[in-house]
């Protein structure tokens, strides 16, 4: 995990975050994520489920996507991931699928976690690809996102 | 499990089959999928991973997006998904993301499957949904279907 240096982390999980925000002023759950190729974010995307009606339309997917279209390739292969909140089943069994090399957490999600809350998906040696896990980068922040959004969610329905 | 009478579970696994058959004359590997809301198939899908560059495009997630839109909501409750070749995790998280009723899969799939033969995702109680999971139906013409396509493969390469 040492191919980048702290501070470019850190600026990689704010390009994540900033995807984040996007999704909250649609009204979606704020939670974002870019896929970085030495050294440049090649894909990003923020979570669509409720304006697309799409279920897959969680910001990895999203992000992942946008990666494969850019390469003009499914395999990710030495790219990195950076992702606010800690991946689902779903969405960690994609990361696997792309053979991405490492992933970047912000905070755990303890329903659905499958990076290492629940089960850890990312490196269960059963599987023909393990991938590198990160948890807790600008942790407070990505936390932060998702607190406000429901914070405000309950003003909103407490004053209806 | 008993929505459906063993014939109407084998047409919906023939309309699967149907879908694979698509992927393989476009040289990829022959997976297929329907998703079935009361009886009536509302999506379709298959695998694509190669021409799409994608590696999201498998069978039951391109399944899933179709039926996304055509009910314009991304849950899925009470359908039922037919796939011929037991989901991956990938694959296997979004079906429990979209809270399908059930899934019935034609063959396993030793390196990857997470319905019941490395693990099963879709039965996982710490999840927030669980799938009711049939394998089996349909599965000599399931296994056929791979085991041709990749005799084929291994003929062309001898020959070059």
């Amino acid at each position: 995990m040492m191919q980048y240096s702290q501070e470019q982390l850190k600026l990689f999980m704010q390009a994540a975050i900033g995807e984040a925000h996007k999704a909250a002023t649609m009204g979606e759950v704020p939670i974002g994520c870019v896929v970085v190729d030495d050294g440049v974010i090649i894909g990003r995307g923020h979570n669509l489920r409720e304006s697309s009606h799409d279920v897959t339309a969680h910001a990895e997917i999203c992000a992942i996507q946008q990666a494969n279209q850019q390469k003009k390739d499914w395999r990710l292969e030495n790219c990195s991931l950076f992702v606010t909140l800690e991946p689902c089943p779903m969405c960690a069994g994609a990361i696997v699928n792309a053979r991405l090399k490492s992933v970047y957490y912000g905070c755990a999600d303890k329903k659905a976690g499958s990076a290492g809350t629940l089960m850890n998906l990312l490196t269960e040696t059963r599987f023909n690809h393990q991938v590198e896990v990160d948890k807790g980068l600008c942790r407070l922040e990505c936390v932060k996102l998702l607190s406000d959004f429901f914070a405000k969610i309950r003003e909103k329905t407490e004053k209806d």
